[in-house]
């Protein structure tokens, strides 16, 4: 059920339609044909500063992904299946026509613009966001068809009046015992990877990265804790370039001790600039835009994916540990929270907006929790079919009458990052329902069960999730796990448990790596399930045939068992959710008292 | 147990360090400094006709894979981990080095040649033997270190007196109704598919898809009915160029009647040269070599996947009836032979040629017999754990004592290729090896019941039948499944369902591809397991999710259930393999009579 309130009719339309105009105009007078505004910043992040919502200020639809074309008669915005239908709405009245990518029919912008334009056009793309890889496959698009693609100008800037500023927020030490590797055993990892590449400095971008390599976080961007930096690492020195006044003098002599110079986030281009011919620069090309390395006009160069990825994505045994003790608060939080909703229901009016409230509230009474990890998806029925909905104070639902209620939420803790799934039933759950869930379960369950070879490519571990659900004829469009990082972002890499994925060899699974296992089962209109825990790689066994991996789970929550048809699960599976209760109940009951205790109790019970 | 006569040992090995000094003659005098050797010929066939196995000529070793690379000082032959142990018996006094391909500081031949030579030396490889792609590899390796790739020059044939002649088999028509195609048919597929990619010409060098084509067979090479031809499609006619005399006057007339011209083998040049420089040919890069293709100097050029190899692989309502009816035929004549080996155990001295003999007698008796497709590999205890190991009449062992015997055999009918592994206990057989026995049933009864979406790259389904082998610490070197030609190459693409193989769009699992089904388990120096069936995608459901696949065994025979450790399997396992053997013993009880029919009786017993 939605409460049909839409707050953003009643902002004019015609504020984009202006801003799209102003754009054209500044196109005229630079003399490009077309404009294409990313949804990016320098440091290609997930989430970005309000600096580089460009897209969104200039055309009111703010969905996580979008580009924006303009031609001197044309405004489209492309965007994925998941945002088609809220394009429509946010964008009528703007001029701007919604364009369906990945629908059949639907070429995507660089081949739209290739088609559309005369040889000789210019096309302008705002280099300092665009990444190099991606400026490579731009190029080619256009260039076979003769169009010139223009990366050294910043149109947006010239028409976005009080563009706001870049985010102050200050940066602060990862510290011990939380912090399980010191910076000189970082950055001399990385330095062994640049000497293998005979590489004299390597360039960073990547804020994750960054923060990760000096032991330091931030809170420039929303859920991620990282700061806005570019990092330049020589053999011997390294340099962090970040606005002035975030890192405060004290950590700043600190850094300086181990080597490390703090300079002035602008000072990147310059640094960059002074690299030597008879010197080589390592850089990810997926990780810094063609903009900021266009500086870099004389050093030889080296592609390779940074470095601090792999290292990273590995939590050494300190790490893990840590990571198990924040799941056990998250858990207890989480016992918290459930105890509340259950005794709630029918007594209180909960909406969807409440369920967000009530678990960071939850976890917010843990130790060491900083910020959610995510925005909380709390979905119910119809919504939960939406994989990545959010309810938002327009447009929510009440949680009320017979259903599913999809919870996907999670938490930053000093020691480590949390992302979990949950749903549970409301009022009668129905036999498809079960069907539903059940095929889910199975899922989540085989991933968690499956031994494998040290290095498989993650993709291939996909097929062992999406079994039992392709067995009922169903299927869903995600894929069933993305790498986690350590009070680090909840997305990152190499590895991908995604069967779409294009297979590298950087994408081995290795031990330490932490994933999500999260299969799901959509119907739209009705409900949608997904059930995730986080899971650690870690050594099963070594034969003759090599070293074998398999999944330790992370997450403790109980996982309902109202909502399973018992007659599908097979013996085995119904032994790995019992021992899995089992340890979920021993490790939170220390942790809980009350009604979250009885709870707990209740919800473990063995099937 | 092993005979240990070695016949090969009475030749001298200094023949073959004589042929080796007169290919260095010969490069010396034509001014180039290493020649490479493939075992190939100019169409990339997985059998060679005589004439072009001349790498085996050279130096004395007949493994199915191997690359001899020649300098003025050195000669080293680069063959795979299932070689190393026959070629460094067989290269033992012959000068020539084993280069174990594969092992990590071995390098390729092309990068242990741009590191050996000198800057401007150069590397002789016969271009009409050498794959388009696979020159471009070459050429690149070797252009990075200012090494020249010279492929216009055919050494072998100036110093091999006495070469072989090429084949000189009889071409015939595959006819209704075992051929359910009409050549009309298919020519209008393939000029379908070149009209969509605006070509004038297709070029074909590979004999299946030319056989398919055209509906011909033929018997140059072993257990693939094809023949040595190319082949021309032009939008309203065809050319076949093949030798005289192999396709008699009155079918070239009916085909001339079809527009299909015959002409010699050796014209394909010409015809090629004549292509007009507007026009456009259509070439597949894997199937075609460079020295062929260097005729059509002016013709435009597009390169895709042979047509014929995707409509080749999706058999049809009608083909996939004969194929079952074939099955059925291909399982009572392997009920016999499993009759008569167990009666004869202990009363008659058997060998693995025995074995070999026994079941090609078995299947010849059957109608529409016409060869066995591919060499039997019957396999005692220690054999069977070399997965392409063949008996000889120099090496073979006894069928005595306690152990296993693997045996992977096929048969060539007009109605279908059959290709099946079965192992079965000689008197007693250990826990261990019911354990791994069981652990591969699993695998193959996983993939038996699993259900993907139509599309499905077939490479991630490898995953699904590994998982219970993983599970007990063992893995297996071999894919799990290759494509199956109908009354054709008993390997055939575009899918194949290993996990190492590179993803591509044409390796999509659709409806009417046959598959094999044969994970393995393999212990070196003891014992070897794998079970095989044959597989046919067809539909399973359709949904709001799309369409469903599912496998419909094709393969009848029993799998000996004296080798299961029944703990171990499922229930939905047990229940796969009772329905398995009812539908066994239903279909070929009227086809065996006497012994063999007590035989099925017996192994097809519910457990």
């Amino acid at each position: 059920m939605h409460d049909l309130v839409d707050e953003r009719n009643i902002v004019s339309h015609s504020v984009f339609a202006e801003r799209i105009r102003a754009l054209q105009a500044a196109m005229s007078s630079h003399k490009v044909d077309a404009c294409v505004v990313l949804s990016a910043d320098p440091h290609l992040s997930e989430y970005l500063p309000e600096h580089w919502q460009g897209r969104q200020w200039l055309s009111g639809f703010d969905g996580s992904a979008g580009t924006l074309v303009l031609t001197a008669e044309f405004a489209g915005l492309w965007t994925d299946s998941r945002y088609w239908e809220q394009a429509d709405h946010d964008l009528a009245g703007t001029g701007i026509q919604t364009m369906r990518a990945g629908a059949p029919d639907v070429p995507g912008p660089a081949d739209w613009l290739a088609a559309a334009l005369p040889r000789d056009a210019r096309v302008s793309i705002d280099g300092q966001v665009l990444a190099i890889q991606a400026h490579r496959q731009w190029q080619a698009t256009l260039a076979a068809k003769g169009v010139k693609l223009v990366c050294d100008l910043d149109l947006l800037d010239a028409v976005w009046q009080q563009r706001p500023g870049l985010p102050q927020g200050t940066v602060y030490e990862h510290l011990p015992p939380f912090s399980c590797r010191t910076r000189s055993e970082n950055l001399a990892a990385v330095r062994a990877e640049m000497a293998g590449r005979n590489a004299d400095w390597h360039w960073i971008s990547s804020l994750d990265d960054i923060a990760w390599l000096f032991n330091l976080r931030g809170d420039d961007v929303s859920y991620n804790p990282v700061f806005l930096a570019h990092a330049l690492v020589g053999k011997d020195s390294a340099r962090i370039f970040v606005a002035p006044g975030k890192i405060d003098e004290s950590l700043c002599a600190r850094l300086l001790q181990e080597g490390i110079h703090v300079e002035a986030y602008d000072a990147a281009a310059g640094a960059l600039a002074c690299l030597a011919e008879r010197e080589t620069l390592l850089f990810d090309p997926a990780r810094c835009t063609v903009g900021v390395l266009a500086a870099a006009a004389f050093v030889g160069k080296v592609e390779a994916l940074n470095p601090s990825q792999l290292f990273k994505s590995r939590k050494n045994a300190a790490e893990a540990d840590h990571v198990r003790r924040t799941m056990e608060q998250d858990g207890a939080a989480l016992c918290e929270f459930f105890a509340w909703f259950e005794a709630a229901q029918g007594s209180a009016r909960i909406t969807e907006l409440t369920i967000d409230e009530k678990i960071t509230e939850a976890r917010s009474r843990r130790p060491h929790f900083v910020t959610p990890s995510f925005g909380t998806i709390a979905a119910y029925n119809a919504n939960g079919a939406m994989p990545h909905y959010h309810a938002t104070e327009a447009s929510h639902a009440v949680i009320e009458g017979d259903g599913l209620l999809l919870i996907d939420s999670g938490g930053q803790y000093l020691g480590g990052t949390t992302d979990i799934t949950r749903v549970v039933p409301v009022g009668q759950v129905s036999v498809a329902q079960k069907r539903d869930y059940t095929a889910v379960l199975k899922g989540m369950i085989a991933l968690s069960l499956a031994v494998f070879p040290r290095g498989t490519m993650s993709p291939l571990l996909d097929t062992i999730a999406r079994m039992p659900i392709w067995q009922t004829g169903a299927d869903y469009g995600h894929g069933t796990g993305h790498g986690v990082g350590y009070f680090m972002n909840v997305h990152e890499g190499p590895q991908s448990i995604a069967y779409r994925a294009t297979i590298n060899p950087n994408m081995a699974m290795q031990p330490g790596m932490i994933t999500s296992n999260e299969p799901g089962l959509y119907r739209p209109g009705l409900w949608g399930i997904r059930i995730e825990n986080l899971v650690l790689a870690v050594p099963a066994v070594e034969t003759e045939f090599g070293e074998f991996l398999k999944f330790e789970t992370l997450t403790l929550c109980p996982i309902d068992t109202r909502c399973i048809e018992l007659g599908l699960l097979a013996e085995a599976e119904r032994a790995w959710l019992n021992d899995y209760h089992a340890q979920v109940r021993n490790r939170l009951l220390p942790l809980v008292d009350g009604k979250a205790k009885a709870w707990l109790l209740e919800r473990t019970t063995e099937i």
